[in-house]
């Protein structure tokens, strides 16, 4: 069994045809080069899918099923209903694709929530049912996958855990809100956490490091910690817990088996997860002592999206 | 249809007939007195089980199923793990039932849970399939409701959103975190703040309020904003931030249908809710301006858990 997997990202678009065992057999890309019309973008995305198929050696009545990640919120009929993105609005992506394809069904989902399906069935969730993924990048992503399915809730937008509180009224987030978890755990909070950091030590090893890579990176602090500097040490130590808590908190209300955490800041592996693991045992609530959800790092890497994409319609 | 429903609570225990409507049709109650051992206290069961099912004029043979909501962590197998209230460790819940009242299959479940259950299927949820029930009492309890069926996670402990951080290292909590949605949203953390408000402020109507009620209670503010005391309506109006910032975080991830409060604050009715709407509108990740969870007051009462016990093998 085959079916196609398209990740619409704002930089390139990406369609993939999957086997039954989530391997991807071809793949097929080209620019987003947003903004331009649904339209044009659609007949690109139904070119490329078929590149793919062709590329596998197929023809699309092998094609099982197709399905789409995309950033913004998609409703239940699959409309786009806004991404800012892709500066999409109402935009009926299903019909478009089922237009261009000629195939009976297509399925469309949010970008990180097929990302987290991709991890959960073919990456580090090993097939597990009930899954966190968790995403450090720009902001903190995450999609969470309970009894094998995607959490979309009553109005597709579900998911959002940088988007929860964990310092009432403190630091202003992207969404509005003030203290999410992404204005602590998300890359960008990292360099403005290593550049607080660097203003009040004048003499951290961070400044050189800063100055040769010609800027702070997320990666400046955890350089600055594998030579010894102190400050540089504080500021993973502090981003670390930051991490920890939200993920005690996922833990806490939904004690999945899994939860992955992946995005830029995950290159850094054992040296990022191993206190976090520590500091979400030493934070956990304490009634559950027998808490048992594994915290590890993606795998897929940029496939999880395509590959969750070729998942949706299996599910 | 018949279910017998069971509510194991700390001080009562209750068991009803429920029919297929999720009615009561009768109720036969005991003492708990607890602590006691595990074989007294399911001999009483089983006694006030077929005392309800002799009440309801029906036979055991009448009985779909048999439910039962305990307080403390339930696994998989219906054996109660761990309860500080009833003082219980791996107690065989199910298995017990099963031996005393010759039933085929009993199932077993948290009490917070349990009401949840209920008030999704029978009360204020009124059958929809993605809600979540917070109990502001003692402490913040709730239960979460995912297509149908309660999340209990790998390790059955899931659904405490009272036990997520909303304050990183603040307030302690009774569960040995810090900063916890319960520490600043409980009915006792309403009391602290009650207090520490009466502190700074000698000449609160809120001093005279306590006098008459010989302490200080949940209601102490409430009854001070009523008779426009100043520091009244700050304690009040900060309250209703906290659970309002704890309720957007469960609409970001979760993005239920229905998020429905009870416990003995919620008799306060729409003077805490319709705050709490504003709140919550006002602090929404600004992306979900869709976003469209109901804020409602649980229905039932004291009868919530007995009822989603009696569900718990219809589901």
């Amino acid at each position: 069994m085959y079916t196609i997997g398209i990740d619409l990202g704002g930089t390139n678009i990406v369609a993939s045809v999957v086997d039954a065992d989530y391997n991807i057999i071809s793949t097929a890309k080209v620019k987003t080069n947003s903004p331009r019309s649904a339209e044009s973008i659609f007949d690109d995305i139904a070119a490329i899918s078929k590149q793919a198929v062709k590329d596998a050696n197929i023809t699309m009545a092998d094609i099982h099923s197709v399905g789409l990640g995309t950033p913004g919120t998609v409703n239940s009929n699959g409309d786009i209903e806004y991404s800012n993105n892709l500066r999409f609005e109402n935009v009926p992506a299903k019909q478009m694709l089922i237009d261009r394809l000629g195939v009976k069904d297509v399925f469309v989902a949010n970008d990180a929530n097929c990302a987290a399906l991709g991890e959960a069935y073919a990456g580090c969730g090993n097939g597990c049912k009930n899954f966190v993924a968790v995403t450090l990048g720009t902001g903190v992503g995450s999609g969470i996958i309970i009894d094998g399915k995607i959490i979309t809730g009553v109005n597709n937008a579900g998911g959002e855990c940088g988007h929860t509180v964990i310092v009432m009224d403190g630091e202003p987030c992207s969404c509005g809100r003030k203290g999410c978890w992404e204005a602590y755990a998300s890359a960008s909070a990292l360099i403005r956490e290593t550049k607080e950091a660097m203003d009040e030590n004048p003499d951290s090893a961070m400044h050189k490091i800063a100055e040769q890579e010609g800027k702070v990176t997320g990666k400046t602090a955890f350089d600055a910690m594998r030579l010894g500097d102190e400050a540089g040490c504080k500021v993973v130590d502090q981003y670390e817990k930051y991490i920890a808590c939200g993920i005690s908190n996922i833990i806490n209300a939904l004690q999945p088996e899994i939860i992955c955490v992946g995005g830029g800041i995950s290159a850094e592996g054992e040296t990022l997860l191993a206190p976090v693991r520590k500091f979400v045992e030493d934070d956990r609530y304490s009634m559950n002592s027998s808490a048992q959800t594994k915290i590890v790092k993606a795998e897929l890497g940029n496939d999880a999206g395509v590959i969750g994409a070729a998942i949706l319609g299996r599910i």
